[in-house]
């Protein structure tokens, strides 16, 4: 059951803009989100979540989208043809670095069972999987994810789903902690009375202990938690996914994307070497079919509105971190360590 | 009086997209050229070239841009915002290398001058003045360029103006010839019926002269022209602007932008080490008043038509630069030099 | 039997670079390239090549690297942190559009094999993975590009190898003919008398037949070729990999990535909207432990002697392309049309 | 008389990494840094500050350099040239938006000067010139930035300086406070015992007053503090140059450059839409005349040792910014507004 850290720490003043009604990615009307957790035996902690930016056939009616390499030490795939494109043609996977190959076989088969002409007499499609190092407490080595695990993702999408340590959160660690998905979303107000939504969702992996700031604060407990010994480094990575239903277009998209590095900042990080930092925004807005009309009527915001969506996002992606692992559950590794739980440091800190 | 050079050399087959009705950038509705050229004395070969994407208040209706740095060895002005906001908000000055800052300063009081706030309440404005060096014939080093040249050569914008050894490209030498500003235009043809332009003004100063290849041939002379002794390196900068009036947005018009690449490798380029390839494309649609509604309605073309357009900006490009060589006219150099004139050296080439 | 085109036709005077020793990417010593040639039944046509930068241990040695998304139209996979690190861990695999998975992971595997901890206690690897889509005579859809014809390549990789419809070019179309692999080399020569040696192999599958030049000509025969029916656009992808002895850095090395839009642009490519135009470079120099000192020395090249690295690298690519055309055998399609030969179309043409 | 805020305030824990000597960009030896500061009748309120990598003839011995875009909202001169080559070739100056076009100018003088042959045999020049603008108390319509007072600011460059409301940062705003010059520096340590510096200069003119973040905390007086009305956006610019002396090359420059995102973020910005927000990095290691050997010897730093220099990086910036700022002294507006005084409000906010 997820909880919002923001009703269960005081934090007035913090953050100014409100949220949506869920604090959700979700709240961008027609996105959803489904996970695949997978623990099984002493090794696999891992699993898959899925982003569908509409629930019809993406690969005819792609999104707009932007991305964001603040740092590209990562292994994602399909990043270089939303650059290019600015378009999003499949379901956004998540997932851990190893199973990258097997998630994006499955939406190559999924799309060519939606569209059959894919890669013959149509293009092929560019399926977007990206990822983080769940190698701390699941033994990645084994290849646990699967081509079936995208499918049951999909599949499990919806407007209600879990934070923390589930789908390809379940071996996250975050700023030391156990946790990996997080999300929360903010309410825009354009001059003029217009009201769009930005919604963010994280898979969060990164950070150095010592160095986390919540709310602006190092949290010191009064004793030291059980954590995994040893290094304490800022890397791991965090993929962070950005939702509106505002008509920005891609280049847009791609702004709003770069300011998550000063969400990261605000928690602590310092984009870290290597931390694979990387933001992806789409638009549900001015979707059009594929093979439509060569030039189609749209909508454009202008470009001075633009700094209500920067600090919507900043807002968003900080709290879906601290959503990520507020959720968390302490979870065993596979080489006899275990993630500790945020929750109880932060209340021991506070107490 | 400028001449196509089409007009004058068999190239059938060679281009395959028909040309706007005067094969110049100011086929695009709206656009305008203008010239200001400065030959004084022994030592000022130089000048000014203005293009106006349309001729109303450019800081409060700026156009949709888009850019491509094909090799950054240039001391243009303007570029780094142009690729971030994805608008041009001033005319387009072209000029020498050190004539930018004065150029750069005459759009800043220009654009006071009608918004009488600009750098007080609103923001500051943008300049963009692109360059190359005419140095080989024109004393760079005297500053010959002023304010007011900008000015006069904005006055003097229509949609008639002459290419070779005018305006900024008095003093520019292409593969070893006088000349610098040339132009050409495209007929785009989408699926449906729909007809657009791309139009091509370049301020030419790059190539080596035995790499020069036209209409895919390696010109030789029977007899070497008169030609300034010494080095023959592909260096010294082309500066390449697109115009259209699709409805395409600033992502576009930077992929448009970059494929100006093979229009240079067609003539004979590998975009040498201190030539400066620098590519601009705007729009003239989808322009609305900066302090407008915060959303509004817009055309965006599909990205799978983006082919033709493609195609026809590497032909346009590719004739634009035949345009300016074929166009120049001997230039005496400060130095006692001269610069040859393409068109005898090619007749005598192909008699 | 491979044969280089410049052995066939005449082409004094259209290249001006010596070539190295067997005009292969090979001539950088250390570099090998091999192959997996996989064709079965009606429907297999397709394979694996490898390029080994040394033979050593990669990921432990991994070399300076640099990119030039010359059009993002791609599903390669490596390209974002090969950008980010400016370096090369895995040996560089070219395949078709969906097998890029499988290879991922067969490098993966490798990886693990030679350094066990790799995702463990070490950081995950990043495999360089690129491809284009050989769907118009295999089908792509039945995945017959497998993990095991990765390791079958490299084990095969040599100074000798096969061009034309081999390997990953197996199934590949350029200009509307077979044939994919190809390569030529440069040796350059700096102030001073140093040597170098820049190669070039292409898995090249790009190309509007209309639009090819041979030479600067556009070729044209008596009789039209059988060809498969319909379209001809400039779409389906180029992959180039540039590889040098010289100790290029990562940027300088991504510069010299760039000029192959020039070669591109020779050949009469337009950088089509469906072509993901992509290269990679690499140096041999430099190259040291991953945990080896936190500061060694090396040796760095001036920038002001990079303009003979671009000009042999555009003139060694514009040739591979050609040697992947003239080395291509007929190649029947899994859908009964036969992708024509070019050496047959070329002497029909210049007979 | 400038004093570090460190020594004011209570900052135990919340920066891990030491100073250099003096906590000024000047700890990295050879660099100086020089101020013109320009205060006349009831308008001018501006100025120009020099950074000096070292001070010989930069344009013989270019440093290394790279940057980061992270906002391209701005009008600085010079950044495409650093970006694609990789090196810095004069003296880096700092002024107000509309004085770029002057320091430009004065800058090629001055290379002129050293180098005779520029423009003519050799090369043009690239001059690095970043701004800010200074609109709010300076009146910036009035230009009053001279060629001038970059000679004088060079002459006056050296190891000390002022900091706070001095130089280019005479005019400027942080975070509503009157403050725009503000360095600090850190000691990196590398395994084995290597020990380098980064230090970190700023013209600072960005942040939204309401969001100011000191040590993670939103500082909140008994009663609000004079200041100008209106509106509180997170706009204005912030120009940030970073040196150190070890030998980075331009790609992890650029890396380095790219962290201060993370910085800004931790001071509360979201890096909002006119914010142009723009880092510079330099190495003062493995400097070459230009007409020197082809190739020449060099040191490397392992990537895997970046992270240091990322977190010194970060921690220096968001310390030069608040040194900007508690050392800005209360500044009369040219239109009778008065930027207030940060340390005299953040003494009220702890007392």
């Amino acid at each position: 059951m997820t909880e919002n850290l923001r009703n269960a720490i005081a934090c007035a003043d913090w953050w100014v803009h409100p949220t949506g009604p869920t604090n959700q990615i979700t709240d961008v009307p027609g996105v959803k989100v489904g996970h695949f957790t997978h623990k099984s035996g002493d090794t696999a902690r891992t699993g898959v979540t899925a982003i569908l930016p509409h629930d019809g056939n993406l690969f005819d009616r792609p999104v707009h989208a932007g991305t964001a390499i603040l740092n590209g030490f990562g292994k994602s795939a399909g990043l270089v043809q939303v650059e290019e494109l600015g378009e999003i043609e499949t379901p956004i996977i998540l997932t851990n670095t190893f199973g990258v190959a097997d998630c994006t076989k499955a939406l190559i088969k999924r799309t060519i069972a939606q569209n059959p002409d894919v890669g013959r007499k149509m293009a092929t499609v560019n399926p977007l999987v990206m990822e983080c190092n769940d190698g701390v407490v699941n033994d990645i080595q084994a290849f646990h994810v699967t081509e079936a695990m995208v499918d049951k993702a999909i599949d499990n999408a919806g407007t209600q789903f879990d934070q923390g340590t589930v789908g390809a959160g379940t071996g996250m660690k975050t700023f030391g902690f156990a946790g990996g998905i997080g999300s929360a979303s903010r309410r825009v107000k354009l001059a003029g009375g217009v009201h769009y939504h930005v919604g963010a969702l994280v898979l969060s992996n990164f950070g150095q202990k010592s160095e986390l700031r919540v709310l602006g604060q190092k949290p010191s407990a009064p004793v030291a938690p059980a954590s995994p010994a040893g290094e304490d480094f800022d890397k791991g990575s965090i993929i962070i996914v950005l939702a509106t239903d505002a008509p920005l277009d891609s280049r847009q998209l791609s702004r709003l994307s770069r300011r998550s590095s000063a969400a990261l900042g605000r928690l602590g990080s310092y984009l870290g070497h290597q931390s694979g930092d990387i933001a992806v925004a789409f638009s549900t807005q001015n979707v059009k079919a594929r093979d439509g009309d060569a030039v189609y009527a749209g909508q454009f915001v202008s470009e001075s509105c633009m700094n209500a969506f920067f600090h919507c996002s900043v807002e968003a992606v900080e709290e879906a971190v601290l959503n990520a692992m507020w959720n968390g559950q302490a979870t065993p590794s596979y080489n006899g360590k275990t993630l500790p739980e945020f929750r109880a440091f932060y209340r021991a800190c506070t107490a």
